[in-house]
This record gives C-alpha cells, sequence and structure tokens, in this order.
C-alpha cells in the first residue's frame, strides 16, 4: 500500500512522501488564492473550493480565511455555511450534512499522532473520519476531535471540545462535549446559544 | 418592521435580505483592507475602524487580523486594546468599555440561531447585545456569548467560555466561566494570568 | 534598570516606551512578511523565522499564519512542527524542545497583566517564561499560560486550558488541563488524539 492508502485506511503512516507533500502543497495554494481574494470575489471563491473539495451542493459558503490540508476528502453538504476561520486537517474523510451552520473559529480534526513519543517522533500518523449531520450547529470555537461523529439536528456549544460521538437531536456542550438535554420534536426556536 | 429592524430589536429575522448583506459587504470590505494594510500603517488603519465602527475613543489599538459583521454595533471605549485576531460577530450592540485589554483570539458573539432544527434550517437569526465593562481584562481566547454582560474591573481567564453574564470586580474563569474569587479594594497586581 | 530589562525577568514593566515599541514593530513586520508569502516560499519563510527566532534548529517548520511579539525570546527545536495559527506572546523565553508537535490555533501567552484594576490601567505588565519539553505534542487550539512548563514526552489534549505546569510522560487534558494519566514506557502508539 501507499502512505496514501494507509492514511486514507485510518492506518498508520508518514506523511512526509511526494505524493500527499504535494496534494497537500496544491491544497495550501488554492486556499492561499481563496483568502487573498477580494470580499467581492464570491463567485471565484466558491468555484475554487467546488475545484478543491471532494463533492459539494450547488449552494453553500465558507467565510474566508479558511483552512484545510487536502480538500478531496472535505465533502459539503447543500446550503450549508461555516464563520470566519474555519480549520479542517482533513486527512480522513470530512463530511458535512445539509443545512449545517459552523461558528467561527471551528476546527475539524482527522488527523492524530500516536501517544507513544518514540513512535510519535518518528513522523507516524494517522488519521480518522469526522462526520456531521444535516441541520446540525457547531458553535463557534468549537474543536472535533478524530474519528467522532455528530447526529442530524445537534447544537454543539460554543468552546465545546468534542472527544466522542454525539447522538442526534441532542443539545451537547462543554469540554470535553457531553449531552446537556433532548430537542423536544414540538420544540419551536424560542431557545438560543452562540453563533 | 424591516428585518434590520428585527435585529436590532434581538427578535427573529433574516439576514440575507439586500440591507443587511450590502451592510456586511461594506464591512466586510473595510475590515479586509485593514488586515491587508502593512503593520507601519497604524493611522489608516485607526481611521477606518473609526469610520466603521458605531463610536470609538480617541485613543484605542486593535491588532490585526480583527473581524466584524457590521461594525456599526460596535462601541468601543477610551484607551482600549485588543490583540490578534479579535472576531465580534456585531448583529447586536456590542458595547466595549474604556481601558478594557482583550487578549488574542478572544470572540464576541451577539450572534444566535434556533435550536429548533427546522426554524434553524429556514435561516431565522436572532442577536443579543454583549457590554464589557471598564477596565475589564478578557484573557486569550474566551468566548462571549449573545447576551452577557460583564462588570467592571472583572477578569476572565484565557480559555473561558462565558455563557452567562459576570459580576463587576470578580476573577472568572473556566468552561462554562464561573466567579472563581472577588478581587479586594487593597489588592495589588502581584498575581497573574495570561494575556 | 530599562522597561526591557524588567520584562526580561519578569518583574512589572511599562511595555509602550521607545524601544520595546521598536522590537515589537520590527517582529511585526517581518511575521508580516512570512504570512504575505506564496505557499511555494519555504525557504524564504525558513530564513525569515530564523533572522527572527533568539534560537532554533536547522530543521523546523511553521505553517503561516503564525504571530509574536519579539521573536528573539523564541528558542525553537530542531525538528519542532507547528500547525496553522500560532501565537506566541513572547515576553518572557519561550523553549520549544525538540521534535515537538503544535496543533493549529495554539496560543503560548507569556504575558500577564495585574489583577488589581487600578495597575492594570496604567498599562503595566509582567511575563514568565514558558518551557515545552522535547517531543511533547500540545494538540490544537490548547493555550498555555504565563510561567508554564510541560515535561518532555507528555500529551496535552485539543483545547486545554495549561494554567499549572504538567510533568512529562503524561496525558493532560481540559479546562483546566489535569493529568489524565501516565504514558507507560512500553506503550505502543496505538492510542490517537486530535492534532
Amino acid at each position: 500500500m501507499t502512505e496514501k492508502e494507509k492514511m486514507l485506511r485510518g492506518e498508520p503512516y508518514f506523511s512526509f512522501g511526494e505524493e500527499l507533500a504535494g496534494e497537500r502543497q496544491h491544497a495550501k495554494e488554492v486556499v492561499f488564492e481563496f483568502n487573498r481574494l477580494e470580499p467581492s470575489k464570491v463567485v471565484e471563491r466558491h468555484a475554487l473550493l467546488r475545484g478543491l473539495f471532494g463533492s459539494a451542493g450547488g449552494k453553500f459558503y465558507i467565510e474566508p480565511p479558511f483552512r484545510c490540508d487536502y480538500g478531496y476528502n472535505i465533502h459539503w453538504g447543500e446550503g450549508s455555511y461555516a464563520n470566519y476561520n474555519l480549520v479542517i486537517l482533513d486527512c480522513n474523510r470530512v463530511t458535512i450534512g445539509d443545512q449545517v451552520l459552523i461558528g467561527p473559529n471551528v476546527s475539524i480534526y482527522t488527523a492524530g499522532h500516536p501517544i507513544d513519543p518514540v513512535t510519535r517522533a518518528q513522523d507516524v500518523e494517522f488519521a480518522l473520519p469526522v462526520t456531521i449531520g444535516n441541520r446540525v450547529w457547531i458553535g463557534g470555537g468549537a474543536i472535533l476531535n478524530p474519528g467522532v461523529s455528530i447526529g442530524d439536528n445537534t447544537v454543539i456549544g460554543a468552546g465545546s471540545v468534542v472527544t466522542k460521538s454525539i447522538p442526534a437531536n441532542v443539545v451537547a456542550v462543554g469540554n470535553p462535549c457531553r449531552v446537556l438535554r433532548e430537542i423536544r420534536p414540538d420544540e419551536i426556536g424560542g431557545d438560543h446559544g452562540s453563533d
């Protein structure tokens, strides 16, 4: 297997080979251009991300600045929005559902390193997929760790650190992020949280 | 009422109409220019924010990069300072007192979305004001959620997530942010915290 | 003593004098250039930081954007890596060991202000050194407060707020950051965490 194949299977791999380094360099150049374009260049920015991502809905919006590692591992849903400073380390698949709202300064990490310092110092890495369901709202400054999934309709509070998967239809907050309560089917949007 | 009037009253509104979208576009262009100017252009950067903000003291300083949504909802006090990467979602009034210190990577969010996913997916938003008193110090990486106020002289620890209002003359820390202790009137500055 | 001498000794000082303001201005200009360079300019970016830092290993990598206050207080180890958006307020010495991994959005703060609001409003500051051992991994979004040290081989979880020193050979997480467990000498890297 190539290092890329190992990476995509969630197995330990080395990230500094020619193939992966070249792909990261390409993503860096696209993202650099995305972040440098003037605010009015909405169509051009959209086209850059559509070309970079693995897949994307017809209508979506990501505020610059934005950063990712490869791009092709990102699958971005229809009508989903992210505010300033989104960072996605997409060494494995990152699936964003439809009509998702992502606040400023959110980080999505698929990338991990060994806990063992000797192995870690040999530049061995691994990556686990992250999945965000439909109509999820991720509050500003939240961090999603490798391997987690967040179920449909769920709200993640601002500043939460998501270390384990969170089910659908709940409000979850904190470091580590834990379920605060369920969202009732009859509930109407009078409550609130941070963007 | 227009959508802007609803927004400023803290009522549910749609943010994608022409008036609000145009105002956000103007703010993005000013902020883009602010962030692009070379470090020596202190006077020019200051003038850009004075023109954008609802009001501002004669002497103040915000390190680039900085981001906000409208600008006119921000009222920035005399001698108040913010370090790198301040993000203010100012869909409602944000009042910063005098001689306030704001560390790097701080986020101030007035913007919220309904908890109900169906209403949220219809792009309904609302916004609640945020107020920071005089001589407050907000530690780096802190997040202020919609509707909170922070009383005079108070210190908010680095990385705190402020979900409820914090009184004057206290040190408050954590996620969620809670009062750790009161500051005694006779206390001299020998203690410390993060910038 | 000059204000710079007081700063470097960890004593209260005023940061707005000509000497320190000039040094910060120089660092801002170097860092601005570092962040503006195109992704392919790896050699040029490396040279800029080598010229700015107090010392640095022959091989190291810092992803832009990066920000620091002085640069000369930063001592960066051999083979150590930092991802996007590292912020170092290096008003006192910041020592990064060898083969350290630093995730995105990490903040290292040596800078503090008095808790007493009257003293604080007089622009009195102080700064305490931060030390990171060899083969440490700092997870994304972590914050290191003034005066802390982190021992060799230790892993700091994503989103942690490090308010007290953390020993060697442990995994530590949370806000405030606390030791979760020791790393056993025989442990092989099958566990994981966020980048």
